[in-house]
C-alpha cells in the first residue's frame, strides 16, 4: 500500500536494543525446581534453580538439533534433552551423549551470567565479559523498612515504548486520570539531567491535587506537596521516586515510594515488564499493600493499551516510520532513545 | 518453497491504489458524535462529526508520538489525545499541548477533505488539492422517486478483485444462481465503453429466464426483458444498472434498480465493500425494502467469499503471480485494471 | 531483534524440496467422488475420482481467474469453475467457456501425473516427464500375507525435520519411552548405507527390553532380539522394518513389521504425514490391528510436537540459523540432508 510515501526518515522508537547488558528476566520468587522458557532480545532462554537454589540460565536450544531443553527433565543440577537425551551441566557443558561415550569440547549450549539481587534475576545476554557493576542499585528492595509488592506484565509493543512512557509523566493526567493522575501534572516544571547510561527527571507539583489513588493508599484528601522523580537506567530499568505529604501541615507525614519498573524485550515487537512497588510506611499494613499491588496493574495496564495501540499504528509503516514531532517534555525521553541507540551502534561497530 | 518458479511475470490484480482519489468512507447515517476509526488505503483515518453535524476526518495518529486519536476524547468540535492531552481542532491543528505553552505550527494532523453527499461519505485521501469535480454522479441517492437501502461489508482481499467482479456480470450464472443469475446472463452479447476514468459493459438480456430474486421483488415470474449495465468510475465506485420488465406484454411496467457498490482498499490485502441498492418502483413497500436490504449482502457475499479464495491462493505467490489467461468477458475489467495502475504510476511519476 | 549476529552461516535443516519427485499426496481410500484441496510444495492441488474410479490432480487455481477449482462442481468426469463456469477436462483442458465461443489452447491447467499405488495417491509436482520406475517399491501395502492399518496427521514445521527423526532412531529410548522405546535403543550399534536417492541405518538390538508397546502387541514380555532397518527413499518415503522376538527361544516366532511414513511438504514450514503399519502376525486380529491404529499416531505425535517445537525455534531466526553440531547418529540424517539438496540443486542449475 503506497502509506510508503508519506514515510519520515527520521527514525522513531527504535527495535532494536543492545545485548552486553543487564536484562531482568523475571522475579527470583518465580523461579523454582522447573524448567521454564522465556524469550530475551529473540533469543530462547531456559531457566531453573539447581539443588542449592541457584539460578540458572542456558540458552533453550539444544547445539545438537535445535530442541528446546525447556522441554526435557531437570535431573539433580543438569538438564537432559528430550529429544536425543544429551544431558548437560548448568554450565552448559555436556556430561554425556547417550549415543556416543566421546563428548566433543564443542558440545555445549551457553550458559547466561545470572545474578539474583532484590528478588530479581539480573540476566547478561551479551558474549562481551558480564560486568556485574553495570546492575543497577535497588536497595529498597532489600530493606527491611521498605515493603514490596510485585508482579509481571506482558505488553505486544517494543520495549522502548515504555521507557519512553516511564520518563514522561505528564502523560499521568490524560492516561491515569483515575488512579494516579490529576491536572496538576501535566503543566508542574520538570529539571532533566543524565548521564552516558542514565537519566533523571525531576517533576515538583506543591498544594497539588490529591490524585484517587493516593487518597486510598496515604490517606491524603487535601491538597498535597508531591514530588516524582522518573529515573530511567540503561537498557530498562526505571525507578520512579514518588514523595508526597500533606501540604503545609507541620510535621506532616512523608509518604515515600519507588515504583521498579523492568522493561525486558521479549521479541522486536513485545516485551517483559516485571514490575515491584516499595513504600516506607504501613510497611505491616496488608491491606495498603493490597490496594497498590492490585492497584498498580490496572494502571499499568492502561500504559500497556496505549503502548500497543501505537505499536500497531508504526509497525503498519515498517520499515519506514510516520512522521512524529518531539515536544519539550520529550528531553527525558528522546535521552534515553539516544542512548540505546548509542549502545547498540557500539556492538556493531565491535 | 519452490512455486516461485512457476510465477508469470505479466502481473494480476494490482495492490496498489491512487491516493489523489475520492473513495467512499462509510455511509453518512453511520457517523455520528463520537470517534471513530477506520483503515483507508492503509491510513489509519479517525472520523466524527461537529456539534454542527458537519463530518471530519483526522489522520488516527497524533504527531507527537503515534497515540491514535480514535483513543481519545470528543470535546465540542475538537478532540484531546488520550495520551498526553494534546487539542486538535478539527482542521488538525492543535489547539493546547498541556505540558508547555506555546504551540508550534506543525503540531497539526492531517485533515482530510470530506464531503457528505448521497448519504455516503466521500474522503480525498493525497496530498493534492481535493478536486470535488471527480466524485461521482449517484442521483438516484438523493432523489425522492428512488427508494435507497444500505449495508456496509467487509473483505479479506484487495480491493481490485470485486472491481472486476463487479465489471464481468458473466459470473452471475454460476456464482449467482439461487438469487440473481440464470444461464442466460453468461452468454448474453455485451458492449464495453471506457474513458480515462471509467468503464460501462452493457448487457441485454431478452426473453430471458426471470432469476429468483426478480420473482420475489418485482412479481416477474415469466421470461423478461433484462437490460443491465455494469458501470465503474475510478478508482472505485460501481453503478450496475439493471432494467426489467415481462417480455412481449403491451404497457408492462419497466422495474429500474440501480446497485451502488464502493469498493475502498483498507489496506493491501483488505477492503471495505459500502453498498445501496435503489428501486423506482414500491417505494414505499417496506417488504420489497426488506427483501433487497437483507437479500443483496448474501448476494454480495458470494462475491466476497469468491474473491477472498483467490486472495488466499495468488497471496501465496507474492511477489510474483501465477498464471492467468484473458478471455472476452475480461475487456471491461481489463480497463478498470490499466485505469487504476495508471492513475498509480502517474503519482509515482509526480 | 539483534538474535542475528549469532547465526550459524551452516544450514541446517533445508526449507526447499525438489519438484520432479514422487510425493504422496494422501491414501486412496480417503478420495472419492468429490473435490477435495491439498497443498503440496506450497501449490494448492484439486483432487477427484472419475466415473470410472481414476484418480485426478488439476492445479487448484483455474487459468482465467485464479478461482480455486475445488469450489466448482464436479460434473462427470469434469469440474466447472465455480466462478464464471468454465468446465475442465481431466486433462486441464478447457472443454466449455460459456461466456465465448472459442476456446483457446492456453485455456487449460495443468494435470498433474498421478499413480494409485499401495493404497497411495503418488503425485509428481514438477514439469520434467514422470518417471514412473522412481516410486519407491512397497509390496507389503498391497499383499494378502500383511494386514495394514493407515491413519494422516499434520504438522506445522518443515517436512525435513521428520525425515531426519526417522533416519536417527537413538531417539525413542527418549521421546518415545512409554511405547517403543527402551534406554537399549540409544547405544545399540548401527550401520549406515546409502546410494543416490536412499538411506538405509540397520540397528540390531539383541537381549533388549521389549517395550511396552511391544508387549501389548506381540505379547514379548521377556528380553527380546530387536532388528530394525530406518530406510529413506528421497524425497520423503520411509520404511521402518522392525523385527522382534524372544531372545534365545528355540522356534521362536518373529514378528515382522513394516512401518511406512510418507512426508510431504505442504507449505515451507508444514507437512503431511500419512502413515501406514504392515504386519505379517495375526493379521486378522483386530485387537492388534486397533493397538496399532490407536497407538502409532500417538508415538507419531511426540515426533511432531518436538518437530514444532524445533521449528518454532528455528524459523525465528530465518534467513539464518542457529549454530548446530553433528553427533555420530547423524550420519544418515545428513546424508538424507545432502540428497535433498543435491536434487534441489539439480533443479535450479536445470
Amino acid at each position: 500500500m503506497n502509506v510508503a510515501t508519506t514515510h519520515a526518515t527520521k527514525p522513531g522508537y527504535p527495535l532494536e536494543f543492545p545485548k552486553n547488558q543487564w536484562y531482568v528476566a523475571g522475579h527470583a520468587q518465580d523461579l523454582g525446581r522447573e524448567l521454564i522458557s522465556r524469550r530475551i532480545l529473540g533469543e530462547p532462554v531456559c531457566f531453573y534453580r539447581k539443588q542449592d537454589g541457584a539460578a540458572v540460565a542456558l540458552v533453550d536450544r539444544c547445539i545438537h538439533r535445535q530442541m528446546p531443553l525447556s522441554k526435557g527433565l531437570l535431573q539433580g543440577n543438569n538438564v537432559r534433552c528430550a529429544y536425543h537425551g544429551i544431558l548437560f551441566g548448568d554450565d552448559g557443558r555436556a556430561l554425556e551423549i547417550p549415543s556416543q561415550t566421546n563428548i566433543p569440547e564443542k558440545c555445549r549450549v551457553h550458559s547466561y551470567p545470572l545474578v539474583e539481587s532484590g528478588g530479581l534475576l539480573w540476566i547478561w545476554m551479551g558474549d562481551q565479559a558480564a560486568d556485574r557493576s553495570l546492575i543497577p542499585h535497588h536497595p529498597w528492595l532489600d530493606d527491611p523498612q521498605w515493603v514490596v509488592v510485585r508482579g509481571s506484565l506482558h505488553m505486544k509493543a517494543r520495549a522502548q515504548l515504555l521507557n519512553e512512557n516511564l520518563l514522561d509523566l505528564s502523560h499521568l493526567s490524560y492516561l491515569h486520570p483515575g488512579s494516579i493522575g490529576s491536572d496538576d501534572v501535566v503543566s508542574a516544571p520538570t529539571t532533566m539531567e543524565f548521564d552516558e547510561r542514565s537519566v533523571r527527571v525531576t517533576r515538583d507539583m506543591n498544594n497539588a491535587i490529591s490524585p484517587p489513588m493516593f487518597i486510598r493508599a496515604m490517606g491524603l484528601d487535601g491538597r498535597i506537596d508531591r514530588h516524582q522523580v522518573a529515573e530511567f537506567i540503561a537498557p530498562g530499568f526505571h525507578i520512579t521516586h514518588l514523595d508526597a505529604r500533606a501540604t503545609g501541615k507541620t510535621g506532616a507525614q512523608m509518604f515515600s515510594h519507588k515504583a521498579i519498573h523492568c522493561i525486558t524485550p521479549e521479541r522486536a515487537h513485545s516485551a517483559h515488564y516485571f514490575w515491584a512497588i516499595t513504600r516506607n510506611y504501613r510497611i505491616e499494613d496488608e491491606d495498603v499493600s493490597r490496594l497498590w499491588r492490585e492497584g498498580a496493574p490496572k494502571v499499568f495496564a492502561e500504559d500497556i493499551d496505549a503502548s500497543e495501540a501505537i505499536e500497531e499504528t508504526i509497525s503498519a509503516y515498517e520499515p519506514g516510520y510516520p512522521p512524529e514531532l518531539d515536544l519539550k517534555v520529550d528531553g527525558g525521553p528522546l535521552r534515553a532513545r539516544r542512548i540505546i541507540e548509542r549502545l547498540v551502534a557500539a556492538e556493531h561497530g565491535a
